[in-house]
């Protein structure tokens, strides 16, 4: 059975995880089928150990991890790669991998691009 | 004059900004009409300061700035305030607003929803 984990930064201000909670509640209202968990790399619970544990008891064995980053920095370049691969370890009878990250999709951009344009067009 | 500033929280890695570029070349291709910059909380530049500098030298009289963070925790709530507030002081001749986070907008998490369906059906 396929999951997603939706993949985030993470930070002190519980409010700060507002948008993922959404991510969360769209996914699960259009794509009932594909279970879905949140993880955050710092700051933030729960950890993408956590969560693959948690989907793998759903019943799931092919974990996609979307990272939910603009930009591929330190922390999707270095420190994401050790942590999918300790979760890989960690977990053998899960197929994991990763996409790249939402900032590189052309569709999230121009979405980004016609919020700035309503955004100065009130 | 209205012009718009996209700002993001920057990273010590440069190619972290990638996506930050593309959406500057996509806001020129299709509002060439309205200027359009950059500018970083930390570790990158310009600042916020330098961005609206360079849009009041261009012409630009109102200007809007776009956080383009998933979350609003402690650095939009906190610290982007007083930055505003500090650039709205040093350039009286500008109407300096904020619109919210990009990761408030329905249509932008929803394009993150599509992205996450295709990256799990190859």
């Amino acid at each position: 059975m396929k999951a997603i984990i939706l993949f985030g930064h993470g930070a002190r201000d519980i409010r700060w995880r507002e948008p993922f909670d959404t991510l969360v509640s769209l996914w699960r209202a259009q794509h009932a089928a594909i279970p879905v968990e949140l993880a955050f790399l710092e700051m933030m619970q729960p950890s993408l150990e956590e969560a693959v544990r948690s989907l793998s008891l759903q019943g799931a064995t092919q974990i996609t991890v979307v990272p939910v980053f603009f930009g591929q920095g330190g922390h999707l370049r270095n420190d994401f790669p050790v942590l999918l691969k300790e979760c890989q370890t960690k977990f053998p009878q899960i197929t994991l991998s990763a996409s790249s990250a939402v900032g590189e999709d052309q569709a999230v951009l121009q979405a980004i691009v016609d919020f700035g344009c309503r955004a100065i067009s009130p």
